[in-house]
């Protein structure tokens, strides 16, 4: 007895990832009861980012400008450039802050289950970019940062990539292993205690 | 460094209940990647049903007609009315099939916390449609059901419909406390025990 309208909106929004069908119902109810306030703006908003949002056809970044704000910015350092593998991944190290450099989305991991290879990722042109920066005098990219998922998806595709860089000279980096800032050791696991007791710094 | 017509629909998704900042981020991605597929028509579905969809004057369900689907359904039995506390109660009992009478919606129950009292609530339009539904005749409705939560307003407003219709000679009734279908005893909680023990049955 749910109406049409309602029930296709239910069944959209529970596609979306963390939502059910039940999530996705009192979701409707609360966009039903906050119409001026949220359902309008909402739909708006998926509308005008569904038309304005586009990936930078030099690192992978949404933006509604390409080359994307990041690869745009001259403040930040040519010479060192960050792999991840989801714009999520790059949103995380922007709120960090810590990362001043460039970056470059590949869109996934290789994964021989899922049968993704370096093809079906943003590969060519990150070797493009390395290689085709280092003949352009200035803005050689001198660090590549792999900042890769510690899964071994991730990490097979971190060894894809160093391997395929390794006649280019650039340094290759990846991201420390260790206790995360406020972590209790009782509930780490095994393998990260023993990275970060084998990675031990004077104190 | 996030593109502010992506900013602003992260923010509008983090307000729907179940989805905070870092599940819409999740959930804005995901939409980037299923553009055609899944973005434009959920925006498409919900600017379409905040338009169609609109609360049923007499009973408060949510239908693109008013009144709406199952206040014109003349195959329900007009001498049963099940008052609930929102429209996802409505759906919930609809879901089991175990209910072939009128619905009315509250909107919420009385709350001294919240300030809510009957005028906040569905309230005179219940008792409109039970006093003057028994002035004419063969529509009377014989018995109200209270489908109400089983917490401390729930029951309050119960207790509180109850007195409003002491005097119209209606059959109030409640749905039954008792160990839920599926239950395991050893994970209910006293109250429910203690009540499905009281209310036990000859097997």
């Amino acid at each position: 007895m749910i109406a049409g309208d309602l029930e296709r909106l239910i069944q959209l929004l529970s596609r979306l990832p963390g939502l059910g069908p039940r999530s996705a119902r009192r979701a409707v109810l609360h966009l039903m009861k906050k119409r001026e306030a949220l359902m309008l703006p909402l739909a708006e908003a998926m509308a005008k980012a569904a038309d304005s949002i586009i990936a930078c056809s030099t690192c992978g970044n949404l933006d509604t400008q390409d080359p994307c704000g990041v690869c745009r910015d001259s403040r930040r350092d040519p010479k060192l450039l960050c792999v991840v593998e989801e714009v999520a991944d790059l949103w995380a190290l922007e709120r960090s802050g810590a990362f001043k450099g460039g970056y470059h989305v590949l869109g996934g991991t290789l994964s021989a289950i899922d049968g993704r290879g370096p093809e079906q990722l943003n590969m060519g042109r990150l070797l493009d970019r390395i290689t085709g920066a280092r003949e352009v005098e200035g803005s050689a990219v001198e660090e590549v940062i792999l900042a890769l998922s510690a899964t071994v998806d991730g990490q097979t595709t971190a060894h894809y990539i160093s391997e395929r860089l390794a006649d280019t000279g650039v340094k290759i980096s990846r991201l420390a292993h260790g206790v995360p800032v406020g972590g209790e050791l009782d509930y780490l696991d095994d393998g990260t205690l023993t990275a970060a007791l084998r990675a031990r710094r004077p104190a």
